[in-house]
């Protein structure tokens, strides 16, 4: 039998305020979402002014994140022609996202969750989740 | 030019707060959505133990309760062979829900959100949807 | 090599100029589609107010009429469980409507368009779309 | 409550016009749609000879440029292998269009719809739709 380390709820929304703190410190209303190891989405924040574009792509970078454990930026760097990753976007209805702003969540080495933003550039989003990250990482040490 | 009325997340949020009181009175972990107007996700949260599934589920209740302006058990009431409303469940992907959990929600006569729930029983949901909009009622009026 | 009937796109929006009058004289502001004779949105207006779910409903009534050379509420009567027909409902991805409101448009025993409406119970959206046809039939007898 | 501004179906018609003077002066039968700021349909003429593809691609076009309040031409930009926006075009079932001929609406700061051409070049398109905004702009002024 398998044991799964997941998020909980409330480990979700510590990361959704963590990204919350860092949208609203360069102005831009994000959407966050955070989903469990699976890619099942967990929690969802639109602020005030979130594109509406952004509830889909922010699920999508954060289900790609999860359940491929590994950043959409880093499947960004493959996903160009001529490399053998070229095309992964594609897949699952094009849910598997390279755009930049999705993060995996670790519990020492294990995926527990992901984090994905969207409405801003991908870079924005991209600091919104790494300062989701360290939130959530401070906020959680023993 | 119109003017239209949305559901701001804080609102949202409070929604979701009476959902959750409902549901832990009642012993059911369960996935809470709201959407704004147009049917466009707000805020998400899904309990510890909801079940995964009810993750789109709640979301397309909220999403028919708002775009459709109709409770989805107002739906299922209309939904029966023979009734010239039959078949409306397979619209919109199989969005349109006609599973009972799914509410508008109101400001005087205008539609400015939905709710939807999902993880019990569609009376359980339904309840749960209830009881949001009554603690939203509660907090928000004047 | 075959000939084929279309409504041209005048045709269409005198179409939806008699589906808009009957909807303001029942009050309903209802979204109104026409295809051509394959199903192809050939024009679309949401009256202000008409529902956003409509807006994908009243096109896949107008293509269920016109590609399937049927009236929705005839698919309705038959799709019952039990009919040999039952299960239609499901078909291109569930836009084959079973509910009433979708009028195929003839030229003699031609079928040439589809007109669907949606935003208000059935009985009124096929009201408004039978509206729509004597309108037409008027304005562009000889 | 979030107050939120949107086009009526009388100024998409507007843009329709105006989107449609160019396309007749260029000599292009084009699919013209305009979305509210949600990017949900208001308005939609394929004009006699329109393409049948171009039905959908108008669509996603206004789509895009209402919902993610960005032009399509811009998208397309920053989508290029490499680039951390790379992937956008499949979101939303690949709806997302980086292709050009969409073009948010303004009123003031705020996007309060789209419109999107489809049928010509992605610079003919282009070009319709910016006739269609000018055209708005005009008509609309105090």
């Amino acid at each position: 039998m398998l044991t799964i380390k997941r998020l909980s709820h409330d480990e979700a929304r510590i990361l959704i305020d963590g990204a919350r703190l860092k949208a609203e410190e360069i102005g831009i209303p994000m959407c966050i979402a955070v989903t469990d190891e699976s890619g099942v989405l967990i929690a969802f924040e639109r602020m005030d002014g979130g594109k509406t574009t952004s509830v889909v792509i922010a699920q999508d970078k954060a289900f790609t994140a999860a359940a491929a454990r590994k950043a959409t930026h880093d499947y960004n760097t493959v996903c160009v022609p001529g490399s053998l990753a070229f095309g992964i976007h594609t897949e699952h209805d094009g849910r598997i996202s390279t755009v930049g702003g999705g993060l995996p969540v670790f519990d020492g080495e294990d995926v527990v969750g992901g984090i994905g933003i969207s409405s801003g550039t991908p870079q924005q989003d991209l600091d919104c989740a790494q300062a989701a990250i360290e939130y959530y990482t401070e906020k959680t040490k023993a």
